[in-house]
């Protein structure tokens, strides 16, 4: 059985509802990041980076959202999570997911996790700083994509890609970073992705809403 | 046939000798990023991102390092150079390639393009004063992987994911950036990596040694 490390609201929420969606056998464990149980040995030894999501599979562990999300997309076909016998439409729907993770997580961390990228006081408040105009600059990018109408990130078929996207949608109006009232179509996008009984099952397993 | 869009030396190299390596039909077109041509409106119709690698296929163009090595390796089967067929290992294969893409390469960016993540001329001064210490921590990971004396990244097979780590070990050495000499491993399996002859032949066509 699948093993998924998540913290409740993380970017590991992604793959929480991925694995609903795709009706896995699996178990959600939740690892309290404010009690610093990614920092203790076992946690360590599971995953040495320290960070959710991680997934325990009979073979060893993955992380880093955009594997977890493919390989769970990969090994439950039925559900239709990802064009997985179509090398150039996987690798586009993956190219989107690293843009999430490479340019707009990162973004986002620069807020979270200032200290991980400047040194120094003046360095964070630079680091903070920035935030708001990248963001705008990124769901910029999202909104034209939605701008046809389209359902889910990548046309009229759910995807991955898409619990990945909800989970910033989710922490843009949260945090109050940003502007997300620019982004009507954005917005409504979240309230979409959230009417979806996965979601709901998942974010009330993780004590959210 | 494959295009590629490259910069001399940028990460784009990855992609360039994972071509070469899967004896790919491929043209390689030089992007001058120096005199702006990713923001010109011909590169930005290719890549709204404005970056490279892009690679063109017949069925559209892939971005992202990560993207376009794992579509090389899945479309050219005959080369080995992941493990195409096991989702698994070719996941976590993938999750090393994300710590390249997510973790050192943005701490690299952030003494190369500071702007991007920090507001002010204080700001700057901190993200890049922080460089050193992340990549000393990153290389510790990569030098602890190759610990055992391996030859490739992910054991005695080589993968996409070694002409990627090259990338990184050539612009630890180049840019007086933290402290190679400290990772004999590292600086020793780069040689071993520039030593083939994909490597070599693509080196001399992007005008680098």
């Amino acid at each position: 059985m699948l093993k998924l490390f998540y913290s409740p609201g993380a970017c590991s929420l992604a793959s929480h509802i991925a694995l609903e969606e795709a009706g896995a056998d699996y178990e959600a464990v939740r690892v309290d990041l404010k009690a610093g149980e990614q920092n203790k040995p076992e946690y360590r030894k599971l995953n040495p980076k320290g960070r959710v999501p991680a997934l325990a599979t009979d073979r060893g562990v993955l992380t880093e959202s955009p594997v977890i999300l493919g390989y769970i997309a990969q090994t439950h076909p039925a559900a239709k999570l990802a064009p997985n016998d179509d090398s150039f439409a996987f690798g586009d729907m993956q190219a989107f997911n690293m843009f999430l993770a490479t340019s707009v997580h990162v973004a986002f961390a620069h807020a979270f996790r200032p200290e991980r990228y400047v040194k120094g006081e003046a360095g964070v408040a630079a680091a903070k700083a920035k935030v708001p105009e990248a963001l705008d600059e990124y769901f910029e990018q999202v909104e034209a994509r939605l701008s046809d109408g389209r359902p889910f990130v990548h046309g009229d078929a759910y995807t991955v890609s898409d619990p990945y996207l909800l989970v910033f949608t989710r922490w843009f109006e949260r945090d109050g970073l940003g502007r997300p009232d620019r982004f009507p179509r954005t917005l409504e996008y979240r309230r979409r992705i959230e009417a979806r009984e996965a979601t709901r099952k998942v974010l009330a397993d993780e004590g959210l809403r």
